[in-house]
């Protein structure tokens, strides 16, 4: 503690050649290594082990380069992957199964479910209610406003499509990813601002309003595909459940939380903290999912309802120390980047090249970028960043990627609803939605610290 | 901390079903979830968030039952995985999909190296050393006995099959799986006794050793099965690269640990730390993996090479005040359960049905225990507790499982070198192994405990 650590005098070139000599031996010999013949009922391992070593090093790379420019690390760990999935455009193909790992996508997932689950945690369900209306008010407009630019920007490319692509293409625009900017909030301590609450709450309404967007369109193509009409009662039973499961899960789960750890210290062993806090994550996270929702919406009302007072009991009887936020941060460290690195390495720089595709994607990410600007409006408090609340709600991810996933595989009068350039479109919006928000939030909320810490 | 909690007089029969509750819960989601259909380049993240619950909840409930009649937990999760894994006997096949599910197998052998990750840290490569020929011989006994007891066995129940199906059922019993001994030993506190360090050495080596015997076996079958010979320069050179590589990364990494962490500890970030050290592991879990050998070699190789030395400087430029231990232990709370469960989840309590199999699965037990026993003859060290090394070498694990596998694929004459029956009954002796070794142990070193203390 009281020993200083003596500043190195030796030079540090040998040390600087030292991650590009690991890196690229790590790479030379997943390039070298002979495709091994699957051993049947096991996992082949190597991509994996290889994939989290470049993700890890390159996360941490990425993230000090930006971090030392000013910019939150998240934006360099997505440079990071958008270099590690594009290097087969300079010849270099070892890497290109990286972005369809199955190993690595189910571990970034759990990942951004570690995300959400300590965002949720980091909130208050009170205090969230309090910006409720605020949050209701900038999700229905940030699904409205851009859903209607997407279908017309869509429909003015493309005329010849039939109008279920256009609205699809609308749906692809609706839903927030929180989880860029649930990061950069939390990079700049700003989690629990009113406009990071706002921004937060919205985030997991119009996740909601765009599945239930999504249900709908999606039931209306496949009834029109049939021939057959798209029965209202859908629609009234899709919206229905996804109300059930949010309003269920706050309710059951301050009910049922209290009551789970006081059994838990009861039992004899170790981490039982940890491990009930887990078991409920990703029961609430499977249980969205079973509901239709994405599993994050579980993850974070997990969070919600978790609260330091259910586990107190149970934290005296074992004698831990650590807090909630502590036990999980190692297992954030190891799995959050790997979400990330992995978005990137899935932004395929290729599409680009594809006549038409890189207008589409501008003009579409120029529709979601001022779609969502329409967010401003709905904010109700006064003090409170109306421009910060429409930046954060910029960013599209997994859900857009999923969307873009379904209509692709989705037919209408013999054609595909989302096209290979309409796909490639989609992910680029992703991806430069992905890109803009942290320095726009940065740009935006860092001048306003002083205001904070005055009031 | 001065606060004590007050007795709890309410009755708990509530919060005692709450457990069933959720769990059935779960189950019956599960069950009643029509079967979705797979979105293109998407994971169905479902099954493993579902698993992960049951695994967590069933982890917890077994590890607790069986520390309160004074076993290792352990045993109490690898319990709770065959229940959850043989509910299909009694006509529950919901949870049949959790024994071939691709995530939580992932999850599970990322587990299992964070548990040999941890222990290769708190080994020590002098004191590793010191006993190290002990080891040497304890590994070689370990090998040789088994396996010819193997292959009699073998050829005394299946006098028609070919010589090499015996051999290769030798080959399954080499391995000791230092998991299971390696969690008894820490649950005692007993990893860095003499005996601890012999069984782990040891059982690395074997480890090696089987990887060769493996090979060299899988060789000769493939070459007879083509009808050509079996090059001997082909044996030389498993045997090299294993030597090779495990001198390799203790030399190696030796060197570049001090360095890479001195390099980490002049970026910017946060988990600095943390990320390298699991970078180290998964490196060299992927070197050993791309040599041939299990990857859990190199995340043990992992562990010897990382000293608290080496972070030092990073540790205080950082102020960070966990150790490494505080700070893997979060993740190994989550995900080292989880392959022990998997691990008695896969055990086919059905394959006891087929004739013949019991017997031959007890038999070939048998062999397994007395095998390793011989191992007891290569403790060198005076004042050691030879049977307890015996004991702790005698439970098989993935690697006999793998090599089941290997040969369940491989054709000799037409016909599986490794049968359906062969199978199940190795299938059963890993079980069996695993199971016997945790009482043993509990019941041969804790009476130790005195004679240690007053030492």
């Amino acid at each position: 503690m009281g020993y200083e650590a003596p500043t190195m005098r030796r030079p540090i070139v040998s040390n600087a050649l030292l991650v590009p000599m690991l890196l690229a031996t790590v790479a030379a010999t997943m390039l070298a290594r002979p495709a091994a013949a699957a051993e049947p009922g096991s996992v082949d391992m190597l991509p994996i082990l290889a994939g989290l070593v470049l993700i890890l090093v390159g996360a941490k790379l990425g993230g000090a380069l930006f971090e030392s420019i000013g910019q939150p690390a998240v934006l360099g760990e997505l440079l990071a992957g958008i270099v590690l999935g594009n290097l087969g455009l300079v010849g270099l193909h070892g890497l290109d199964a990286l972005r369809t790992d199955v190993g690595l996508s189910i571990l970034a997932q759990i990942g951004v479910l570690f995300l959400l689950f300590s965002v949720g945690l980091e909130s208050d369900v009170k205090r969230m209610m309090a910006v409720g209306l605020s949050s209701l008010w900038v999700a229905t407009l940030g699904v409205v406003t851009p859903m209607v630019l997407g279908y017309f920007v869509s429909s003015w490319f493309f005329p010849a499509h039939h109008p279920m692509t256009h609205w699809f293409v609308g749906a692809t625009l609706t839903a927030t990813s929180v989880g860029i900017t649930a990061r950069v909030l939390a990079d700049l301590r700003r989690t629990d601002s009113k406009e990071g609450r706002i921004i937060l709450g919205a985030a997991v309404i119009d996740d909601v309003m765009g599945l239930i967007v999504l249900a709908v369109v999606a039931g209306i193509i496949e009834a029109a595909d049939r021939g057959a009409a798209f029965a209202p009662i859908t629609v009234l039973w899709i919206v229905g459940k996804s109300l059930l499961f949010l309003i269920g899960a706050v309710v059951v789960g301050q009910w049922l939380s209290p009551r789970a750890f006081r059994l838990a210290s009861r039992l004899r062993g170790e981490g039982l903290l940890l491990s009930v806090a887990l078991a409920f994550c990703f029961g609430l996270a499977y249980l969205a999912g079973a509901s239709g929702l994405a599993p994050i919406v579980g993850a974070f009302a997990a969070g919600l309802v978790l609260d330091e007072m259910h586990f107190r009991e149970l934290r005296e009887r074992k004698g831990e120390t650590r807090s909630m936020h502590e036990l999980l941060q190692p297992i954030a460290t190891f799995l959050v980047p790997v979400f990330f690195v992995l978005m990137g390495i899935r932004v395929d720089l290729g599409a680009f090249a594809q006549p038409g595709v890189l207008n589409f994607a501008l003009v579409l990410t120029l529709a979601a970028v001022i779609g969502k600007q329409a967010c401003s409006l709905g904010v109700l408090e006064k003090g409170c960043d109306r421009l910060a609340v429409g930046l954060g709600m910029i960013p599209r991810g997994e859900v857009g990627l999923i969307f873009a996933a379904i209509g692709a595989g989705l037919m209408i009068a013999g054609e595909r609803v989302v096209d290979d350039g309409v796909f490639s479109a989609v992910v680029i919006m992703v991806a430069l939605t992905t890109l803009v928000t942290p320095p726009l939030l940065v740009w935006r909320l860092r001048p306003l610290d002083g205001r904070k810490t005055t009031k």
